[in-house]
């Protein structure tokens, strides 16, 4: 057990990174529409996964979570974008987000890709104001969040997605989209602490292995929740990826064979951590939170 | 005159960068289809007129031009991006773009969306991979792009350009739109090299100045070839601003109005070059093009 509990550890980073956001984009110099459109979708709620997960990790190492503040914005920016441009109608033609009309039901379809747009880029230019970090780190930091969520990471991932709908995938397949569409982010989160905080070599490899892991784990709970969750909980319509014929891991390996599969990589992301020399004890219940998230 | 021709130059870099693009995007790890897309829409064409810009002005700084060929590349890459997007459906609604049909009609819209933002994302880690500079210089270049391109520039710029259709605007909120939708990555492309170069705080001041003067001349001479241009030269249909009800410099001031406006543009940027100390002779041959270009 960690001595901080995740519960007040998240509640006062989420916090923290809140507040930045939208600092950062209040104080823009831009139309207003534009702006609106921003702060709408980073204000949407969320529970903030990928920047809590950056602070644990630097929590981890004994180190001042603070320190990624700029790193964890950045990242929340990018993954907000990414929800914009992904249920615009020509993508996955989503108008609930989070128990919410989606970006372009509220502002229309131009001013939705303009903010998708906007936040990616600026979330490069929040980057490189990282506080207490050295130039060499900076850029190590940007050209990885770039090289994730880029087509060799999460846009490759959203396009092999759009190409497998209507398609019987095999499990490898699957694999690779939810790899790239959500796990470098995942991953990303953990690595950038990482860089962060002068990690060893052993220890990237352990927290690279444990983000492999709880990404592939956060997904099939997805794929699960659209079956199993409760359209209040979720904020959006369940069953949405078998009206869309999307494979999931349930529809390749049965309800309880995606369980099981889950399972397996809750086990093998905490055991990547427990051979780490890490003050593991916040890792290891976000990792328990991404399992048994209702929502 | 400058020693070298702005042809010859041009030819030599043009090539350069293509180059670079291609082998850029060539060697991605990423689905093919998005891939494709990118490299569609990198090889359409065009006058690289932002990445020559950036060579010529290395050139005024008696520095090799291939110091600028990361940001070069990084730069036409944001370039293209901002054209699939502003082509879309729900964006100008365009069905060609240099004679060719837009990203969006050959690959779908999903796609066209995605290659955007990946040429978007990739190129920032393009940048981090700058030559020859420290990484202080590289992030000045990052933090620049991004400003230039994100929600207080290029974004901005488009967002108030789709607020302003079916509206009069005044000859202020069009060169809001300009100096943000155009300007700003034709400043980058000098201000880049001007990093790059080691600048003096007055050679800063004269080619910001020389990039803000050209910058609106070719937005000028953009709306009046929209009116006198060939269709067959322009590679797209000629009054469509007009059909869309769009503000422009001829319908605010007159064609022969937005002549003159061009014209004082021309000097002014010349005349800011003038009071500098650099080699000149590329970058006003260069704002000759702008002025005059029929295409």
């Amino acid at each position: 057990m960690s001595a901080v509990s995740l519960e007040s550890f998240t509640k006062k980073y989420k916090e923290l990174v809140e507040i930045r956001l939208d600092e950062l984009v209040t104080g823009l110099q831009a139309p207003e529409q534009v702006k609106e459109a921003m702060s709408y979708s980073l204000k949407a709620g969320g529970k903030r996964i990928r920047p809590v997960l950056l602070f644990a990790t630097l929590h981890a190492f004994k180190k001042d979570p603070a320190l990624g503040l700029e790193a964890a914005a950045a990242l929340e920016m990018i993954h907000t974008y990414s929800l914009i441009h992904d249920d615009l109608p020509s993508m996955d033609n989503d108008d609930l987000r989070r128990g919410k009309p989606t970006n372009h039901k509220v502002y229309g379809e131009a001013t939705a890709i303009l903010a998708g747009d906007g936040l990616l880029t600026y979330s490069f230019e929040v980057l490189c104001g990282t506080k207490g970090a050295s130039p060499e780190k900076i850029i190590r930091l940007i050209s990885l969040l770039a090289k994730s969520a880029g087509p060799e990471g999460m846009v490759g991932g959203q396009a092999a997605d759009m190409e497998g709908e209507n398609k019987s995938l095999t499990v490898e397949e699957l694999q690779y989209i939810h790899k790239n569409k959500t796990g470098r982010l995942l991953a990303f989160s953990v690595m950038a602490a990482a860089i962060l905080a002068d990690a060893t070599e052993s220890q990237v490899r352990s927290l690279e292995d444990y983000a492999y892991h709880i990404g592939l784990a956060f997904q099939i709970q997805d794929d699960i929740l659209d079956i199993e969750g409760r359209e209040d909980k979720m904020g959006k319509r369940v069953g949405s990826d078998e009206s869309k014929f999307k494979s999931t891991y349930p529809s390749l390996l049965t309800l309880d064979g995606a369980k099981e599969k889950l399972k397996s990589h809750l086990i093998k992301g905490k055991s990547a951590l427990a051979s780490s020399d890490l003050d593991n004890g916040l890792l290891v219940d976000i990792a328990d939170m991404i399992a048994s998230r209702d929502h």
